[in-house]
Formats: structure tokens, C-alpha cells, sequence
């Protein structure tokens, strides 16, 4: 986009600039003006947060703050620190301490660099006011007298302990770009009172259920299965019973009751009803309601923070028109501002949202059109151009021949999409023989060549660049086909060089690598998937279920940080308590993880060994195996009967906040995001919408807003594309944008995004009846909503 | 209330009766008329919708057929059918054939008659045209046949099967009363096609990831614990990996694959996040979106109904006061009809009613005002009457002493409750402790003593037919502590009762019987629970486990027929094919159940032999055990290996539907009314409800009713109570009625139970100040709305 800047599109622009204008009182804005407004614009945007220095040292501190480099480079060495735990003691792959250590101090350098870049961008009070920083100060010096104590004492061949590493992924919540885990940590913290009260009661209900337990069971003299006294010990009752609530140990612990009489499983079943399904379903109500509540409270901030700072871009570049007139922002000014914002945005698209605010076509805009620039700039505008096909422009009279347009219609008919998922499907029952048989090894070949004449067939009747497009006109149909069309050709071409290779390999010297066989394997059964994707009926879930991929990225960074300092604590409670012997090994002690005191437990005969503390990797597996719930009782013992008794106090806490808090908060998210989905997808979108912002009572807070968002945006051009057609770059727009006042305020991004997959559909029938006809409809500017930045779904997080 | 009507209370009455009057045209109202239309409200007022005839026979047998007893008639005959499956073969207590038959041949001919009865009131059409009724005339039909069946069979030494018994259960659901059980069938079937979507999309999952395991891990020549080959056989994968979607067999079927390297834990965590937590919650969040939906729907159907049923009842009692003029009933007719619906009204309280209905006072009401009968009679209305302690009567000098008003002022104190909540805690551990020990067993008496002296200085100090009535004025705070009080009373009465038993036997013959401490044991327990009622902050989530009790019933009875139909299949199925020995017995066989196929099984190494389907109450146990799911796979197998691989499938399609299913209803529902719980508890309640109401989409139907709803309702009564003090009949009724135009239409029954809670709460704390000042306030009539009929929490149940 470099042509010379458009000053002529608006005529009274250069009169307004003129020393005697009226008002006398409009000074020329400044570079640095409109770097403070890009920067306002550009924070409300993204949602961030930051009360920088108007200086413009500190604007330009600030900008080179936010670019992606140093943000990645940040993230690069948080994960490069926390990583470090591969290779210390106890290590996966040992290294030196000097080397993990010098690696360590570079990190920490990193990170101080960045805070000092941090602090000279915002002012001091707001430095330390803010108690990110101070997080990130404090474990930096921690660190750094944890090396040195750590160093000091194995010099002197003490026993020494690197604490400091449970500090490492608190960097990755304090860091300053990770807001949305701040936010999940904060929607914990607000459900934890809460969550506490319930627990206070199931853990009454719990103990009274134990001492009945010990009353009635107690004292009847039964036996466990190896020989024990059964339910004597009130602790080891209260821990067996709340293993219970898990269902981990059911039946087995109710079985030597229940051998003495049936009288006796009511106990247990009324305990079950009362602590598992009653309490539970409470946890997760309370987490539910909580997460509902406080997601509106964060989105209803959101929305006031980014309209403050888009009021404040307004007050740089604002001018008065008239003595005593409102104050406006030119759309000269406008569009150097959206230039610096966005800089890859094109005239087309600039034109589209100046069109959108200045709906009375005057040259210039008021507060309320300027401060939904933001949003408008959220909503991703695609353009798309339907141009002919490259082989009718080289050989048109074969390419618009009779049989070639009798292969179009073919290759565009329903009934060849359902002939390639039954060639899939028969597929799947191959890939689901022995392949040892050379004729179904074979038959890879064939499959392989019909999926490549697809892909071959469809580059023939669609244009090629549309169907390799980042967004093909083709899968405009939905975010799933999008991402399935290219997952298709990606894995066919994948698994067509990885069979080359692997023939290749085989008759070169009859060697075959398992390593590329699993490859092709996995290749090949992922193409099946495609077969999903054609079914429309499963649109709304698996559209769902992508919908909440990004917020699962933050759910996995929550993981994270809980795990990492689970398994710091873990490997430095229980390392080398527990050790695998490789299933060749024939060591006696295999019998029992080499460790007498499993001799004849649960944890041996079913050997676990492997399940232990005594590396970075073997901790986070035991941890996910802690989370799935079932027999975390047995790991718990194991590794009690080999420490102390007290060691299930760390199992029974992990319990506590990874399954009965994060999962449940996890459960809450996915509830509310199918109740979004599904209220969108049935019936009339305006009115689930309407209510679901009413329920979150985001309409009050948006009705002051009264920005009138676009609905649809439509451009007819005439012109082979703007700027990129050397013939035109003039495009002529022609916008119909549907404001309507009442109800699709400020929320309206979603109500976009399903706006525009219903004009798709209805475009892409008018496209393939239409054939070649590409005058009528060249240009299509679809929108699409850009996924936001709450951890939210999509349509409250404005 | 048998005192002679007052008919002097609307003077422009008796005109109104008279022959000249107006227009004439209004004929005097028969006792049938009067009938009819009390049938209409009370049917409105219980949510029955049955179209019975209106003539006068049926109508009178319609009465007849609503009556309690022949309805508890019904219920208890279809539990003697249901619980005929004790006694037949393979039986619990095995009766000879015939007695079981005999006794269901009076079953089915006591729904016979039932069904006649029914088929008497309503018009013939309506009842061929009901499925209910053609279910109930196939159930009796098909059984019969089938015991002919087996009678000739049997007596002809055949093998002979009971199939029709699997139909019992379906008879709770097509008998009238059972509504809500239908309602939660629908609920399900309404969910079904969405679950389905989501099921086939799961299912589809776990074959890819079988495809996948048997590819990758087939192949490796890997063991599992007992040496046979790991992942080669596709069915048995697919298998494995539905349980493990369960976790049931977590870490398990994943140790032989991670003892060959930790790269394939990546598959299995990979697997448990989309299929256990994904798909779970997707399921979870389908049939939650359902339950919301068709339970808005239900309630809209239901407020429909009842508001027709209304219109029907004011259609018969309707008269024109003038030419031209509205309809409307006047209020003697008002006053009959409340009394045949409601006869056990007070005079207080109908007047009351009336005052609400006839605002402007003008003694008659029309259509609008009347519809809202049903629903004002809905609301419970307790008086309540503060009268002297009888003590003060007796003997007023020493009850108003210093000594004895400063008992009072301590037994009042919040000192006082707190001491007895230390000395609860005290008794928990001393009944902790080893009762063998002398001075602990003889602490209890101590304790015994306790209590007892805190209920008579109760009774001392309050009036003791307060303390003891039905809703006492102390209880007035909350639902949980009504029930708390008077379960407190009668839990340490029984108490002091068993233990004097107990200690009785003790002194006379050194026995004691285990039955009696054990069920002393219960009830000092028991007692413990009333510290967690003291607390505040647990009565949010106490109110609303106990508002969830009824609705508990209905899932109650839903489980009760799935597992009905179950254990009935899986008897004929499995039964006697694997054996329970004593414990004391020396059979060889005892080791794997009696069956030698169970050798080696984990299913006998883990002594399960007493889960098997050998009779009712043990396939229930063993239902129970698989609805909790852990280790539902060993029971599985185990069943599998005693009869045939696809004995699987019964425990699979157990697994869908009730855990899968049911129990994501169950927690929907629990969610649900946590949800309408807090969102009532917090803040300003009008808000919260009107958003529920507009949520629910009830707020455009309750509009047109334009009912004004009582939502404070207070007396103050000069005289100490209306015609049960001989001295004044004629209460004086002072109401407040403050009718809110807006928002608290037609739900506001919830509305006002909280309301009242806020109005009980300031006038308790007012009575204890005013202490005993009994003119002020002598008659409070306090608000309750009674528990409806939907299966749904309570405020939108209208």
C-alpha cells in the first residue's frame, strides 16, 4: 500500500487545515499526537491496560514496549527459566549446575530488563502501586539469593534445596502480558469464599459420616480384603471416605461391609447421594454462578476502560469546527490515525469503516462515531476477489468447452462431496486391517491417488488462489470448513511424501522406520476426520468446540502453573522414594519399585513404579493421572506408606484445587460457551442476543455507548481488486449497513460474525449458479469477528 | 369454622339476589354450579389438566377420583406389584408362584378399576386418545397374557421367563398422578436428538483414537500386568477406551505403554482431555441447555392452563350486575366456593384473600381478579398468634420476677446458643471416643441432661404451643430451622428414650443389644447437625438443598424405574452365574464366586463375588455400584466372562442412559436451582427475579394476566385471634397491600416468601425487643408459598 496518500477524497479537508479557518484555534497536530492517539486507539483495541507517560520519550518507550518482538522474547525466556527443570537435579537429561545456572542469570537479566523498560514507560507511582511489578522484583531477588545460597552450600557439600523454582511460573501470571491468566486467577480467587463455605460443610457432612462410620462398622470385627481391621481408625476412615467422594475407591471399600450384611450399603449409598452428587453438583453451581457473575462484572469493565481510552484518543486529535460547535476529528486526521494503527489495512477497507462512522457523509465525526473505532477495527474485514480461472484466461475455448463445464458441475455437485466420504470411510476400514497383506498395503496407493484428483479436480473448477487463500472463498461456509479444507490438502501432500519415503526406503534397503510409519499412520487417520465436517448436524457443537480453543490456551497456562509448583514440591517431597526398573531388568527389587516398604502394596501390584516424583516429566504425568481422579488414592498411598502418613495432605490439597476448582471453573466455561452457541444458532439471533446481554445486564452499560454498530457490509466493485489491479485503484463503494438502534449495541461483533456466515451461504449458492459470471459480484467484504481477548466466549467480550 | 356465614359483611349482597334485580338474568347458582367450578380451581390450583365431563355424575366421580385415599391406593398397589419381584423367583424370600400371582392378579385388577374409574369422568374421546391410558390397558393386558403364559409353562416344565415384569415400573410413570415423572421422561426425551449429535461426534472420536492406539501400540509386541498382548484387538480398544473416557481404568491401561516410553502417555492425555473433558462437559452442557428450555416452555404451558381452567371456574359462577356491564362474581358466591375448595380455611384468612382480590372494595370481582384465586390459595397464610406464656397466667408474680425475666434475657441471649454449640462440639469427641471406657459412657447422660434442660428453659421462656406448632414463630426465619427445631426436639427425646431402654437392659440382664446402641449411636450423631444451622453463612446452601428435596423424589422415582427395568433384564440375564459364599465357608469354589470362568479374574481378586444379579436387592446394590461408575469395567468383565462378550453392552447402554443422561439431568437441575438460589440471595430481589422472569421469557405471557399479586400481606389484630378465642369473633383485618404494576407478576409467590423472610426476620427482632408486649403484635400472618407442582425450582413454577 504504498501509493501516495488520497487527499482529495475529502474536499474541504485542505480548507480546514488553512491557518484562517474560522475558529483560529485548530493547531496543526503533531507526529506525536497522533502516535499518543494510534496508541490509545491501539490499547482499547487489544484491551490493554497500561497507564503509560504522555511524554513522547515514554510514547516511544511505550510503542517499542508492545511490539511483538520483545513480548515474544519475554515469553521465549519464561519458558526457557521454567524448562530449566529438565536439566537440573533430580534431571531428565542431567547438565552441570554451572550451566543451568548461567542460563538461569540470563533469564533473570531478560526479565530485569524488562521491568526497568516497563518502569521508564509508566509513571513511578504507578510502578509501584501495581503489584505485578513488585511480584516480579520479589522473585527475581528470591531467585537470586536462592543461586546464591544453593551455591554456597554445595560448594561446602551441604544439603542444599533450590526453592526458588516453585517462584518460576508465578512469571508467566505477571508478566504483563498475561492478562487473561491474571483473570482466571482472579475468577478463582472471587469463587473461592464461596466454594469455601460448601467445602466447610462437605467436609462437616464428611466427618459425621465417619464417626457413624466408625460407630456402626467399627466395632463388628470385619476384615478388608488383605486382613486388616475394617474401619477402626477414625483418620483413615475420614480419608477412605472422602477417596469415596471421588468414587475412586467404590465399590472396593463398601465390599467387606456389604459381605456382612446389605443393611449396611445404605450407609454408603445415602453417603454417595449426599457427598458425590449433591455436593459436587453444588461445587460446580457455586463455581458456575460465580464465573457468570464475576465474567460480567470483567467484560462490563472492559467495556468502560476501552471507551476511556478512546475518549482520550478523541481529546488529542479533536478540533472545533465552529466557534461554539461540537468538537470533531477530520477524516484527514482519522485516516492517518487508522494508517498508524493498522498500517497493512487497505484503502478499501479504511474507506469502508470511515464510511460506517460518518453515516451523514460530512467529512468529519463526533465523539460517539470515533469511539467505536476500536471495535470496528476488531471486526476483521475479508475481501475477497472473484477473478476467472487462470487456465480461461490461457485456453479459454477448451477450459469453457462442453465437457470441462460438465466437469465443473460434476466436481461442484452434493453427490461428489458424499462420494469422497464414502471413499474415506472405506478407507478407514483399511487402515483398519493388517497392512502385513500386500494387497491393502497397496490399496494406500490408490487412496492416495483419488484424494490427490480431488484436490487436482478442485484446482481445476475453482481458482486456485481462492482455494489456497488464507480465507477461500470456498470455506467461508464456517470456521471449522476453513480450517478443514486446508487441513486436507495439508495432510494428503503430507501423506503422499511420507509414503514416497517410506517406499523409498523399504525397496532401497528393506528397512522401515517405525518413527515414519506412525507418521503416515496418523496422517492417514486424520483424514478421516473430514467425514465429520461434512455432516451439518455437528456444525454447532465442533463450531463450539473451536470457539473455545483460545480459552483453553489459558486454561493450559493455569495447568501449568499450578503443576509446575505441584511437581517442584512433589519431586523434591517424594524424589527417588519410588524407582522403575526397565521391563528387561531383573533385579528383585523391581517387584516392589525397589523400595521395601511397597512390598505387598496396591501401588506395586499394580505396578506403578513408574508413576513418580523423580523427574520434571514423570511428575507431570503422576499429576495429570492425579487429576483424571481414579486410583489417586492408591498414588496416594504408595507414596505415604513410603514417607509419612501426612504425605496425602499434598494429594488430598492437589484434589482440592485442581479438580474440585480449576475443573469445575473449566466445566463452567464450556457450559456457558455451548449456552451462547446455542442460543445464537436457534431461532432469531437479534432476540437470543438481546437476552443474553439483558441476563448479563450489559445493556444499560451499552446503551450510553450509542454507537451504531455495523451488521452488514457489502461491496459491489466493479474493479478486478484495489491497489493490487494496476488498471483501477479507485475502487467505488457501495456500503449497506443495517444500524439498527435497539438492540445490537456494542455486542454486535458476534451477531456479525453469524450475520455474515448466513449472506455467505446465501453468496455461495448465487456464486455457483452464477458460474463465470464474475462482473456482478467481484469484490465480497465479508466480516469476520477477531477473537477477543476475554477469557470469555466471543460474544460478551467485546 | 362452623359459625354461620356472615352475610353481613357486603351489604349491596342480598340486593344483588334479589329477583329485581337489573338485569334479571341471574339465575341463582346450584350446588353443581358450585361444584363444577370449585373442581376448576382446585385442579388450577394443583396443576391437574384433565378434561373431565362436566355433567353432574361425572363430576361427583371425578371428585371421588381425586380423593386421597383411592390415589394412595394406587400407589401403594403399584409398590406390592413392583416389590412382588422380592418374592419371585430368583428370589429374596422365595413365596410359591401362585401366592405372587394371586397377589398381582389384585394389582392389576385394583388399576383395572382405577382405569374405569377414570375412563367414568372423562369423555370418551379424551380417554382412546391419551397414551397414557392405552399404556396402562397394554400393561395389564401383556401381563396377564404373561402369566398364562408362564403358568402353562411352568406347569408343563418349561423354561418359563417373567418378561411383562419389566413393564411394572411403566405404571409410576402412566398412572394420573405420576406428572411430574413424565414431565422429567419428556424433559429426557426432548434432550435425546441433541445428546445424540453430541454421542455419535464422541463416539466417533473413540473409534478414531481406537484406529489410532491399535496402530501405534498394536504393533510394539507390549504386554499388559497379566502377560496377554496390549492393544491388538480393535473391539477390545475401543472398549478400553470408553472406560477410560469413564477414568474408571485410569492409569491402568495406560502403565504398559508408558513403562515403553513416556512419548504414548502424549495419546492418552491427549484422549482424556477431549473425550473426558470436552465431550463430558459437552454433554453436560447439551442437556443443561435443554433442561433450561423445555423448562421454561413446561412452566408457560402450565401458566397457561391454569389461567384457562380459571376462566372456565369464573364462566360458571359469572353474573351481570347490569345491562351491559361486565361480568363478574359476587362475593358470597366467592366466599362458597373458597370454602368447597379449601374447607379448612379460616375465616381470617378467606377475608383476607378477598380484601386482595376486591382492592377497591366494591364486593364483587371481575374476570382479572378472580383468575388469580388459584395462585392466592397457593400461597400458605400462617397465623400466628403471640400470646402470654401460660405460666404468666398461672402464676404472673414469679414468672415476671427479676430472676426469672433475667432467665428470659439469658435463655434469649446469643450467648446461649453459642454454649450449647461448644457443647454439641464437646459431645462429638467425646462420642468419638471409646464408649467402653466408664466415665465416657456416663458422659453421655451428662449430655442427655444438657439437652433436656435447653428445651425446658425453652419452654420457660417461649409459648410452648408456639415452640411446638406446625411453623412457630421462632422458626419463622428460615425454612432449615423449622425443621431443626423440631427435629432437635423429637432427635434428643428419642435419644433419652433409647438410652434409658438401652441402659435398662444393660442393669437387667448384662445384654445389650447392638440394634439399640446402634440407633443411639445415629441419633447422637444426629444431633451434631443442628451446630451447622447456627451459622449463618450455610443457609443460603441449606435453604436450597432442602427446596431441591421434593424435586429429589421425582429423580428418585425415574432412577427407581431405570434400575427396575435393568435388574429385571440382567436377572434373566445373569443370574446365579456367579455366587456369594459365606464368609465362614470353606468352599474351594469361594475363590472365583462359584464359577470357574472367573479364575484369575480381577473381577474375583477383588472379592466381588456379592455384585451379582442373584436377586432384586442385590441388582440394585450392584446398579448402584455401576452409577457410580468406578470399577463398573471389572464388574463388566466379569459378566462378560461368565456368559458372553456382548453381555458388555448391557453395562454400556446402563452407563448412557443413567449416567450419561440421568444424572447430567440431576446436576442441570441442581445447577439450576443453586443458580435461581443465589441470584434471589444477593442484592435486590426484584432485580434478580425479573431478570429470571425475562430470562425465561414469562415476562410478555404474565403480562396479560395483569394480576396484581400480593406482596407483603400483614394483620394486625387487636383481639388474640379470630374464632378461637371465645371472647371476639370478628377479627379485625387490617391489610397492607403493596402491588407492584411491574414486575412481580404472577411469580411472585417466591417473591413473597422471601419477602416475608425479610418482614419475619424485622419482627422477630422487634418481639424479642418489645419482649412481652403482646397488644402490638398479636396476629402476624405470614406468607409461605407452598410447594408446587413442577419439577423445577420454585420461583418460576408459578
Amino acid at each position: 500500500m504504498s501509493e501516495p496518500e488520497k487527499r482529495d477524497t475529502s474536499p474541504d479537508e485542505s480548507a480546514e487545515k488553512g491557518p484562517g479557518f474560522p475558529n483560529g484555534g485548530n493547531p496543526a497536530k503533531t507526529k506525536e499526537d497522533f502516535d499518543l492517539a494510534a496508541i490509545y486507539v491501539s490499547d482499547a483495541q487489544y484491551n490493554r491496560n497500561i497507564y503509560f507517560d504522555t511524554s513522547p520519550q515514554a510514547v516511544s518507550l511505550y510503542l517499542l514496549y508492545n511490539h511483538w518482538l520483545p513480548r515474544v522474547l519475554v515469553y521465549f525466556f519464561i519458558l526457557v527459566d521454567m524448562s530449566l527443570a529438565v536439566f537440573e537435579e533430580p534431571a531428565v537429561l542431567p547438565l552441570p549446575t554451572w550451566a543451568t545456572m548461567l542460563v538461569e542469570l540470563l533469564c533473570l537479566l531478560v526479565f530485569t530488563v524488562r521491568l526497568v523498560h516497563y518502569a521508564k514507560v509508566i509513571p513511578r507511582d504507578k510502578f509501584w502501586k501495581d503489584p505485578k511489578n513488585i511480584c516480579i522484583i520479589c522473585i527475581v531477588v528470591l531467585t537470586l539469593i536462592d543461586m546464591i545460597i544453593y551455591g554456597a552450600l554445595t560448594a561446602t557439600n551441604c544439603y542444599a534445596l533450590r526453592w526458588s523454582r516453585v517462584l518460576r511460573p508465578l512469571l508467566l501470571v505477571n508478566v504483563t502480558e498475561g492478562r487473561q491468566l491474571r483473570r482466571a486467577f482472579r475468577s478463582i480467587r472471587n469463587a473461592l469464599p464461596e466454594i469455601f463455605y460448601v467445602f466447610l460443610l462437605f467436609m462437616f457432612s464428611v466427618l459425621i459420616f465417619s464417626l457413624m462410620a466408625l460407630k456402626l462398622l467399627g466395632k463388628r470385627g470385619l476384615k478388608t480384603m488383605d486382613g486388616s481391621p475394617y474401619f477402626t481408625n477414625y483418620l483413615e476412615i475420614v480419608f477412605d471416605l472422602y477417596v469415596l467422594v471421588t468414587t475412586a475407591n467404590s465399590p472396593d471399600v463398601m465390599m467387606p461391609a456389604y459381605n456382612a450384611s446389605f443393611i449396611f450399603t445404605l450407609f454408603f449409598i445415602l453417603y454417595i447421594f449426599i457427598n458425590t452428587y449433591i455436593f459436587m453438583s453444588a461445587f460446580l453451581a457455586v463455581v458456575f454462578n460465580n464465573y457468570k457473575k464475576y465474567l460480567k462484572e470483567e467484560v462490563r469493565q472492559l467495556v468502560r476502560a476501552k471507551r476511556h481510552k478512546m475518549v482520550r484518543a478523541f481529546a488529542v486529535l479533536q478540533e472545533r469546527r465552529e466557534e461554539g460547535g461540537e468538537l470533531v476529528v477530520t477524516q484527514a486526521n482519522w485516516n492517518q490515525l487508522v494508517r498508524l494503527v493498522q498500517p497493512d489495512i487497505s484503502n478499501a477497507h479504511r474507506e469502508l469503516l470511515w464510511s460506517v462512522c460518518d453515516d451523514k457523509n460530512q467529512g468529519f465525526i463526533g465523539k460517539l462515531a470515533f469511539v467505536q473505532l476500536a471495535d470496528l477495527l476488531n471486526i476483521e474485514v475479508i475481501t475477497l476477489k472473484s477473478r476467472p480461472h487462470p487456465l480461461q484466461s490461457i485456453c479459454p475455448t477448451l477450459y469453457l468447452s462442453a465437457p470441462s463445464r460438465l466437469l465443473c458441475r460434476l466436481v461442484q455437485h452434493r453427490g461428489f462431496t458424499i462420494m469422497y466420504d464414502v471413499i474415506i470411510l472405506a478407507n478407514a476400514v483399511f487402515i483398519g486391517l493388517d497392512e502385513e497383506n500386500p494387497m491393502i498395503s497397496n490399496s494406500e496407493w490408490v487412496f492416495l491417488f483419488l484424494y490427490l484428483l480431488e484436490i487436482l479436480l478442485k484446482l481445476y473448477v475453482f481458482e486456485p488462489r481462492s482455494f489456497f487463500s488464507k480465507h477461500s472463498f470456498w470455506n467461508c461456509l464456517s470456521t471449522s470448513q476453513i480450517i478443514s479444507t486446508r487441513f486436507d490438502t495439508i495432510i494428503v501432500v503430507s501423506a503422499l511424501i511420507a509414503t514416497i519415503i517410506n517406499s523409498a526406503l523399504k525397496s532401497v534397503g528393506g528397512y522401515t522406520s517405525r518413527q515414519i510409519l506412525d507418521i503416515v499412520f496418523i496422517l492417514r487417520v486424520l483424514r478421516l476426520i473430514r467425514v465429520v465436517d461434512s455432516i451439518g448436524r455437528f456444525r454447532t457443537i465442533i463450531n463450539t468446540l473451536i470457539r473455545i480453543g483460545p480459552a483453553i490456551l489459558t486454561f493450559g497456562q493455569l495447568i501449568l502453573v499450578v503443576y509446575y509448583i505441584f511437581a517442584m514440591v512433589g519431586m523434591e517431597l517424594f524424589k527417588e522414594k519410588v524407582k522403575f526398573y526397565d521391563e528387561d531388568s531383573n533385579d528383585p527389587a523391581k517387584a516392589y519399585c525397589g523400595n521395601p516398604l511397597l512390598k505387598g502394596t496396591t501401588f506395586a501390584q499394580l505396578n506403578y513404579c513408574k508413576n513418580n516424583f523423580n523427574n520434571v516429566m514423570s511428575s507431570f504425568i503422576l499429576l495429570v493421572e492425579l487429576t483424571v481422579v481414579n486410583q489417586w488414592h492408591v498414588l496416594s498411598n504408595g507414596f505415604a506408606t513410603v514417607t509419612h502418613v501426612s504425605a496425602r495432605i499434598f494429594f488430598v490439597l492437589f484434589h482440592i484445587l485442581v479438580v474440585i476448582v480449576i475443573i469445575n471453573i473449566f466445566v463452567s466455561f464450556v457450559l456457558e460457551a455451548f449456552y451462547v452457541e446455542y442460543s445464537v444458532d436457534k431461532g432469531d439471533l437479534q432476540t437470543s442476543l438481546e437476552r443474553k446481554i439483558e441476563e448479563l445486564e450489559l445493556a444499560v452499560a451499552q446503551e450510553k455507548l450509542q454507537d451504531n454498530l455495523v451488521n452488514t457490509m457489502e461491496t459491489i466493485d466493479n474493479d478486478l481488486g484495489a491497489g493490487q489491479s494496476p488498471t483501477a485503484n479507485r475502487p467505488t463503494l457501495m456500503f449497506k449497513i443495517a444500524s439498527k438502534s435497539k438492540n445490537s449495541q456494542n455486542t454486535g461483533q458476534d451477531d456479525v460474525r453469524i450475520r455474515e456466515q448466513e449472506e455467505c451461504l446465501e453468496h455461495r449458492d448465487a456464486f455457483i449458479l452464477k458460474g463465470q459470471d464474475v462482473g456482478l459480484c467481484s469484490v465480497k467484504i465479508s466480516l469476520r469477528s477477531r477473537g477477543t481477548e476475554t477469557a470469555g466466549p466471543a460474544p460478551i467480550s467485546c
